[in-house]
């Protein structure tokens, strides 16, 4: 006899490498019909459980599903929402649990970072007392590397690169042309809360390359003095400057460096991120030319140029989920446990959601360099 | 006895193809000692004749020169640096030459656009007359593509590549998570003269996928209403739209999108760009949640995703502009003759600098949609 039907859906932010996840789980149900039956994927994510919009994974051709393991973003839709407590919105609740009942789901899997490893939780706690017994796993994912317990986050991985490899590529193009152009390059990246991506891009200065000369992280207070300082003192030694910022930097009153304050002739708030914000500083402040990039979504969706390594990780967590599920475990995430720096090794394990949900892994205080500019040894030998 | 030697120089704004073209050079160049000397390759491009700050090729380590090939940027610097009408600037000519002399320069090869095609091409005109006969071969150069008399420029295609790989990965991010999140995504990309790096991202829009909905020509004039209601019918259609905009696009009192007339408290103006302003639009207008990347120098220098097609060609004009040379030819640039749409063929050929100086190639028309928002079928057997 087949075992219970399986729920799997993305959540929040999407990845370059969430798909992997999601074809790890797949595989490894399907190597195991003694404990798993059909598989259902939520359409938009946790919405679709909500709507009852599932899609049947047995439906999809071996080219769409083989498809997973090269396609960026959600294949199967993602979604920004958070469950909310249970004594807030207990409705809500039963409604996801009516639904799995409704498709006698026995298993869910949750493919996101912090709040959905939260969710998992929530739902692993509930449905037992909303009288639906249910096994919920955990699958990480997030570009901001901050969940806790495992070595890293699938997701992260392929950012790093995308950015160390952006930032040299354009300070080359850059520093080929200073003489007579463009002597300060920014390039804004993600990372609100913490600077896991912003420190990555630090790899870029290796073999002698100076940039990026400057990284600014949302964990150091953004002095303008100071930034600017460091940025003259790069274009008199090198030529150019290239500067890698957070999205999330503030200034000592803690207000973000992107917010502008400015509005137009109609009233309306002026947009522009921290690019532009400190565009135009160097513009005012130093009085050289510059220019900017956001990388924005590209950063997250540079399905072309994925780690490898993230890839892998990212399929051998999914596979991994599913058979901590077949073998009887619930409420747990798997994990990677690095068993070496150089060259990278690394195990599968697990943690419990209890001890993942909101907690957030910050990056290390010793991987900021001293004048908080750029990264130290120890970050290096963790990001490399 | 060995042959003159020879000038080298890259010029005007950097590609992620244009060392590949340098090694074309050389290794002609090598091939040939019976025509060819010593190779100097000019620190930051023109200026190096001008300052005398010649580097030694001969000099590269064999890593060093093989590097070429997979190098962003200007290996030897490159500069935006005008030289001026000769009754204007005599002495800089003179300069010039007396440097060659010095040196005993025979071949002069530029490597860059229009402007630096039209300097070889005023170089090899006075060249007798301030009494130094040389050799000058214009070396093509140009992700703006509009270089006339050549099927298309070294540097453009990759670039292209990197455009539609950009927007193709970042709409299925957005798609992916339409339902609950951002549903308006804008790519603001390089090409202030001509649509040919918008025109390419349209090649995103295949296999069913409708990405990108929208492209802001700057062949065409930016009708804000018009443009809001594409959108809003992509999002109605689509659930979120993609859209690719030229830096350069206008109003129609021809005024930049991108300014912003917009002040700072201290009277300073208000940087932003085409991006920005769109999405500026977009939630005034629209109401949408919205993001927007910012290329920039990413898309010249991203050799990561460098096309195969256009190393290749980048390198073969180098070599066929020493090929050139070494046959006795001057006043030329080699250029690529396509003989094939699907799949795509071409041969190499050369056309005088007198018909290539100063003459930009435009877009054809036919290659943008009736509506002006997206590319023909004629476009797309061009580009793809």
């Amino acid at each position: 006899m087949a075992g219970k039907n399986v729920f799997y859906a993305q959540s929040g932010g999407v990845t370059s490498v969430i798909n992997a996840s999601a074809l790890g789980v797949f595989d490894c149900v399907d190597a195991h019909p003694e404990t798993f039956g059909q598989i259902f994927a939520g359409k938009n994510g946790i919405i679709g459980a909500l709507t009852e919009e599932l899609i049947d994974v047995g439906k999809l051709s071996q080219r769409e599903r083989q498809g997973l393991l090269h396609t960026p973003a959600g294949a199967f839709g993602s979604c920004r929402y958070k469950l909310k407590d249970i004594d807030q919105q207990r409705a809500q609740y039963e409604r996801l649990i009516s639904v799995f009942k409704a498709h006698d789901i026995g298993y869910f899997f949750y493919n996101g970072g912090g709040d959905s490893q939260d969710t998992a939780h929530k739902v692993s706690q509930l449905s037992e007392t909303l009288g639906y017994p249910i096994t919920c796993i955990g699958v990480p994912k997030t570009i901001d590397n901050d969940l806790p317990h495992t070595d890293c986050c699938p997701g992260f991985g392929s950012v790093a690169k995308y950015v160390a490899t952006s930032i040299r590529e354009a300070a080359l193009d850059v520093e080929s042309m200073a003489a007579s152009s463009t002597k300060v390059f920014i390039l804004e990246v993600m990372g609100r809360h913490a600077g896991w991506i912003e420190g990555a891009a630090g790899l870029a200065q290796t073999d002698g390359h100076p940039a990026p000369q400057l990284i600014l992280f949302p964990e150091r207070t953004f002095d303008r003095a100071a930034v600017m300082a460091k940025i003259a003192e790069s274009v008199a030694e090198h030529g150019f400057c290239a500067l890698v910022a957070s999205e999330g930097i503030r200034d000592a009153s803690g207000r973000f460096v992107a917010e502008t304050g400015v509005r137009d002739a109609f009233g309306h708030a002026q947009l522009g991120g921290v690019a532009q914000r400190l565009a135009e500083m160097v513009r005012d402040d130093l009085g050289l030319k510059y220019h900017y990039a956001i990388a924005d979504y590209l950063q997250r969706s540079a399905r072309h140029i994925a780690s490898q390594t993230d890839v892998d990780q990212a399929y051998a967590l999914g596979r991994h989920a599913a058979l901590l599920a077949h073998q009887g475990a619930n409420a747990v995430m798997p994990t990677i446990v690095r068993t070496n720096d150089a060259p990278y090794t690394y195990e599968l394990s697990h943690a419990p959601l209890s001890e993942v949900a909101n907690v957030e892994r910050p990056m290390p205080d010793a991987f900021i360099s001293e004048d908080g500019f750029s990264i130290t040894e120890e970050a290096r030998r963790y990001f490399d």
